[in-house]
């Protein structure tokens, strides 16, 4: 795949406003007359998202940390291979609400799941189709989930307790810290605010961006 | 888990007589009042049920060779968590239609993914749970195939060129060769003597397992 577009991801525990930030940065690339495809995970495709039911849904049975894990890694295999490559090849923003990160964090960090196996997956399912700008949205997990509460009921993984969201972040955090790519944003903060370090991130991206493609 | 039972698995490909061998081993099973608990993979709980339906179904988007291997996977750690393990704790045989070397010779062998990768999930994923007999029912595709056919409309995977079930044997028959505990039983010869065979590789395994017990 000759990539043409850019790859822009969104992260971030429940209720922390990653779709708040999707509309904001749908704008802003609008104002760029950027073409975007709009990508959340799991789902995305038509199987993606008969497993991001599988993952959502309250089952009889117990579903194991290994195969929440394989099942989010086959709904994102589908959705990068059938979705995201082609439309960044086509020269599009992919602009997802998601992706590998959420995994790392919340399988990695929430189901405390072994990293030696998570990067064994990552690395054969992924290829080298990495997001280019990552946007993580760090919020307290106590008021992520009464911001998603209000909304409605909780799935699956948002009944998780506290601590499960407390070990998610601090994996976020810890990535954000170590590897390239990724932009902190303070999201307890008011939505202006946030909406304004948003812009800043992206403003600065395109500069860059600008520059990388020159 | 402490495993009183045994482990027994039926392999081969489409058509090759699992479901058949199956049923003469139960009646065996019965015959040495055995408490024995069947299983089919992929399948054999209400989740992995539902994973079986998609990858067995046609869809309208490619279905990526890695998402179908992460999809048996997740199947198979739920089957092996919620039934196999704790029927094996509870003194039962477990008497299984496919099981874990299906995927070695499928994903592997037929859809030709790296082993590295197979194998990394099938470490973490199975733990130290592995058959303690397989019988593997060898036959050439062609002749598996007609009779599969003959039995009505063939699912996704059944749909595969000829060259992939003649890679998918090949590793059958390769690992066959290479690790213990896989009696290869020639399929193609007429019913009765296929069953005289899978009943001489019974009883000797029988007589060992007395052994190993007492
Ligand atoms: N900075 C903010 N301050 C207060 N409320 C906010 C802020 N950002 C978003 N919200 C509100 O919090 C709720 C959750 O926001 P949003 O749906 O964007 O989060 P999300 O990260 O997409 O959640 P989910 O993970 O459940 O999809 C919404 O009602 C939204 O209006
Ligand atoms: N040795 C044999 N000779 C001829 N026909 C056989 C033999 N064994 C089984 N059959 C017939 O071939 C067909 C397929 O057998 P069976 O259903 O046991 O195969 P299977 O391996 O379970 O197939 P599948 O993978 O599709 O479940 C059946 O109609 C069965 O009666
Ligand atoms: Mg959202
Ligand atoms: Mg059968």
């Amino acid at each position: 795949m000759t990539k043409q577009g850019r790859f822009l991801v969104v992260e971030g525990l429940e209720g922390a406003g990653k779709s708040t930030a999707i509309a904001t940065i749908r704008q802003w690339l609008e104002g760029k007359q950027q073409p975007v495809v709009c990508t959340r995970e799991p789902g995305g495709t038509p199987l993606a998202e008969q497993i991001r039911t599988l993952v959502k849904q309250v089952h009889t049975e117990p579903l194991t940390a290994e195969a929440e894990l394989l099942l989010m890694y086959a709904a994102r295999v589908q959705l990068l291979r059938n979705v995201i490559e082609p439309a960044l090849a086509a020269g599009n923003w992919v602009l997802a609400d998601r992706h590998d990160l959420s995994s790392r964090a919340y399988q990695g960090g929430g189901r405390q799941l072994d990293t030696g196996l998570i990067n064994g997956i990552r690395q054969t399912v992924l290829g080298d189709c990495h997001p280019d700008l990552t946007l993580y949205l760090d919020i307290d997990p106590a008021i992520g989930l009464a911001r998603a509460q209000a909304r409605g009921e909780l799935d699956r993984i948002e009944q998780e307790q506290l601590a499960f969201f407390q070990r998610t972040r601090q994996v976020y955090l810890h990535i954000a810290a170590t590897e390239p790519g990724i932009v902190v944003i303070d999201a307890s903060r008011p939505l202006p605010e946030v909406q304004q370090s948003i812009l800043a991130a992206l403003d600065a991206f395109w500069e860059q961006g600008y520059a990388a493609l020159a």
